[in-house]
């Protein structure tokens, strides 16, 4: 029995309420040996006080020295393995810019090249075209017309930039056309399975109609596709666990990674202030709450360690608007490391704290890294805060009798 | 390769002892916050001078969050993966009232209602008539007689019943009968795999010959079968671990899972004392020792937080009559938390204690949940401990040369 059909075979409904915060980047490192990390630098009086009666653990995204991009991060904080659901590339890069995805469509990644006269790459970054260039480049693809075909452009920094095909009986599997050297010609897209011949002719048909549009460019005058991709097929929240849920970010990544497993984007928060009134404005027309904190990881990939120490204590200063809601189960994570030490994400568990009138203590009075080592939830993998959220909800029946 | 692969692999036989002592419903919650569980609370000389020179540990019965049953939780103590292995509603309901499943047996849970005149369901419990007049019904229903067919009927309590048909080229795998409504009639046994044509067939007799015999009967004059299952198919003791394994429970819910592992169930004990006295007498006759003190549970799911102390320190107070026997390993656990604030089972983590001459030192003083959380076993699935009780029991050879 697979842990999904568990979960849908136990699933109750009530009227309890699910905060999920998620700190993207959350856990760090000290910048010196015996130093501390961001989380235990920062003065968090309110996450402490919420360890003190709540259970700790440190999360591992995908499994131990695997670090995960956002998608799988992700992926596993909503209760899908990431090593079992996978987004493709040019669904994630789509996904990441805000297009949200439908069922009848193929993303892929674009990236502008120059060719010589002979048509071969001379450079497969188009010289690393600034955006407003590469901008003005994507709003001239728009022209291309393919017969029962919708093709959405939308550019997406420098030389990057997304294709969507939208049209029946599409396939993602089909080969990338960027042939990874220079002096060769870009490949033709060729279709990795019977079922993927169209979307092949299709982006064969898209790639000859942009060439012909970009012959005059100086610099973006060809262009190579990556990552073919359709929407992944996850169940959705409403599905899988009966919850009606809510994603609440400011940025496009993650709204779009809440809407993959059927999340509703509500309002238009800018600030963590306005999702706290976002998430106030919502609480009687959902189950579950998704908060999204960017700066946690965007301090740590800047290697700014003051910076995410500051961070870090802004969210801790809003958890009592939080509480103040009264909700059933609230958790604090992240969905992965991000320490300044290596300004970049990171394989390292992430700490992580579950509030609930069920929790059993677990003798922690701080919420920190060290701490979360000696939780009652131990070194667990974040594919299981799911199933540890709707036990605390009480959303669970009994297995077996 | 599956463990039970490697199990049978390694298997070595000695003359070592190893006692299971599982005190159904051990772990618990504190009522208030900051305060102590059932186990904290309790005086338990005994088990904490065990835990300063064994091993402790969190067991996690089925997955992080999820609440067992009686037959997971004790599957999984038996090492037998609760997802993996499951027992039918049918065959748990009838091991549950002491009746052992042969391996041509399929069980169903019966529930007496009520028909109206034209044959239409008019209370699905027959008014819950109390038990006294239930088994005088069931009795009347010994009368059925199917050709080439056993059929044994038994009471459970108030409107329910247990059936079980013995014939070879039985199948469980029949529709239950109770349409889960009132004001239309019961539904006929219909078989979900072609395998089971038979058992349906077998069934159907049964509900005629029965609904005739019932016909005059003023609130149980018909019937709904659910949950048929035959006897699951798992591996024996013997076979898999090649123990010779004894079963020393009160009640009948635990002899008949013990049953079902090929464990053999000895004495009549009916007290905790009398389960150590039987200990004693079959000592030499047995492997293994699976002893079962149900209290801990009951008074859990009475929310008598008072009371369930007292239970635990009733058990800590035997332990010197079985240390006294030298067993090679004693192994002291519970198949699921029952927390009393709760009233119910639960999916909090399961303190565990193993002794054996071969433990390494945790450095733990006392044996509760918070100090299970940092023993030398860490927080591990429950289906691992016969593992451990094969390791420390020096049980194993080596995997690999």
């Amino acid at each position: 029995m697979t842990e999904h059909d568990l979960v849908r075979e136990l699933v109750e409904k009530n009227s309890s309420k699910i905060v999920l915060i998620v700190a993207d980047g959350l856990g760090g490192l000290p910048m010196q040996p015996g130093g501390k990390t961001e989380l235990e630098t920062a003065a968090t009086p309110n996450l402490d006080r919420l360890a003190a009666v709540g259970t700790s653990g440190s999360s591992v995204p995908v499994l131990p020295g695997i670090t995960p991009g956002s998608g799988p991060g992700h992926l596993g904080l909503f209760g899908y393995d990431p090593l079992e659901f996978k987004i493709g590339r040019g669904a994630l890069e789509a996904t990441g810019i805000g297009f949200e995805l439908g069922p009848h469509d193929v993303a892929a990644r674009g990236n502008f090249c120059t060719l010589d006269s002979a048509g071969l790459i001379s450079d497969r970054r188009a010289g690393r075209i600034p955006s407003e260039e590469s901008f003005a480049v994507v709003e001239k693809l728009q022209a291309v017309k393919i017969p029962g075909v919708e093709t959405f452009v939308k550019p997406v920094k420098e030389h990057r930039f997304v294709v969507v095909f939208r049209a029946a009986g599409l396939d993602g599997r089909v080969a990338d056309t960027d042939p990874q050297a220079v002096g060769v010609a870009p490949l033709d897209p060729q279709p990795l399975a019977p079922a993927a011949q169209k979307t092949a002719d299709v982006a064969k048909e898209f790639v000859r109609q942009a060439r012909a549009i970009l012959a005059d460019e100086p610099k973006a005058n060809g262009l190579t596709l990556r990552g073919f991709a359709a929407k992944p097929a996850l169940p959705s929240y409403e599905e899988l666990y009966g919850l009606r849920a809510a994603a609440i970010a400011v940025y496009p990544m993650y709204k779009g990674l809440a809407q993959l497993v059927g999340m509703t984007l509500v309002g238009k928060a800018q600030s963590l202030a306005e999702q706290i009134d976002q998430l106030a404005k919502s609480w009687n027309d959902f189950d579950f709450f998704f908060l999204h904190f960017k700066y946690t990881d965007s301090t740590g990939e800047d290697g700014a360690f003051d910076q995410k120490v500051k961070r870090i204590e802004e969210l801790d200063a809003i958890i009592p608007r939080i509480e103040a809601l009264k909700p059933d189960v609230l958790i604090v994570t992240g969905d992965h490391s991000t320490p300044s030490k290596l300004k970049s994400h990171s394989w390292h568990p992430v700490p992580t704290l579950l509030v609930a009138d069920t929790c059993r203590p677990d003798g922690l009075e701080k919420f920190s890294e060290r701490n979360c080592l000696r939780g009652g939830f131990g070194i667990f993998p974040a594919k299981h805060l799911m199933l540890l959220a709707m036990a605390h909800a009480q959303r669970f029946g009994k297995y077996g009798a």
